[in-house]
């Protein structure tokens, strides 16, 4: 009885543990620190492997601003693409890169804010073994919103230059 | 031995739990689920009770927009103020409020959105008993950021119409 009430809490204690954005080796799930719903799969020709989008604020006349939430599955990540008045990215789980043309890869860790300027090309996304999670805001979408270019390559996103 | 490590066991993993923006009732400590520092504390002036805010985005002239990060200890709260393009609120953990000037107090959870459009009156914080973590964004800071207004007074905090 009593190692079965050891097994219970320990079992509790793991699955509270495993509140992060982290892979759990044994069984290969995704655990995040999730605050939204994770909304729908991202298509495949914009986004390698699964990612996760949720719009949280839509384009209006009045904020001219878009605000969501993305999650990056391990291995995850966006094209290039870039953004007429530039993008705002808000770290809030999780192990990524973003990285801007032409400048070396740049990893991100909960509570990283990234700054991407007006039509210069990036890309972002998880790290190879843990998922990220992430808040994007467009401001000034009365220029645009975004426009989509190549896929990131497998040498681009494990450069370690 | 045995009830040592029962003990130990559970104490960790009442700890674990305790990452929500929740008032321990014995200690009367709040834990909340940081994504970023606290910060630094609101001024007396423009808060009632104890306000952590922390800036994420500073103004600039490229993407015209402040994004910060605000916790609310239980029972703070902002003063009535306003932003010239409006406010934009993202809950992302414990229990509070908003209040647009003559609409009812709306109670926010986490993952929570909320808009307070231009000029228009409001405050916000955390519930009675539990805070309140946000992130704010204001768009369109080239018409200006904010105007503080009077207290909200324990009347209106309390207001249940």
């Amino acid at each position: 009885m009593k190692l079965l009430s050891i097994t219970a809490v320990l079992s509790l204690l793991l699955l509270s543990m495993s509140a992060t954005a982290q892979v759990n080796k044994k069984t290969g799930q995704e655990k995040a620190n999730f605050i939204f719903p994770k909304g729908q799969q991202g298509p495949a020709e914009n986004f390698t492997g699964r990612v996760w989008n949720i719009g949280l604020v839509e384009n209006d006349s009045v904020y001219n601003t878009v605000v969501g939430n993305v999650y990056f599955e391990p291995g995850a990540r966006s094209n290039w693409h870039k953004h007429p008045s530039g993008q705002i990215l808000i770290i809030t789980d999780g192990i990524g890169y973003h990285q801007i043309k032409g400048q070396p890869k740049q990893t991100l860790n909960k509570g990283d804010i990234v700054k991407c300027p007006p039509h210069v090309e990036h890309w972002h996304g998880a790290s190879a073994d843990t998922g990220m999670l992430q808040l994007y805001i467009m401001p000034k979408t009365e220029n645009g919103i975004v426009t989509w270019l190549n896929k990131v390559t497998d040498e681009e996103y494990f450069d370690n230059k």
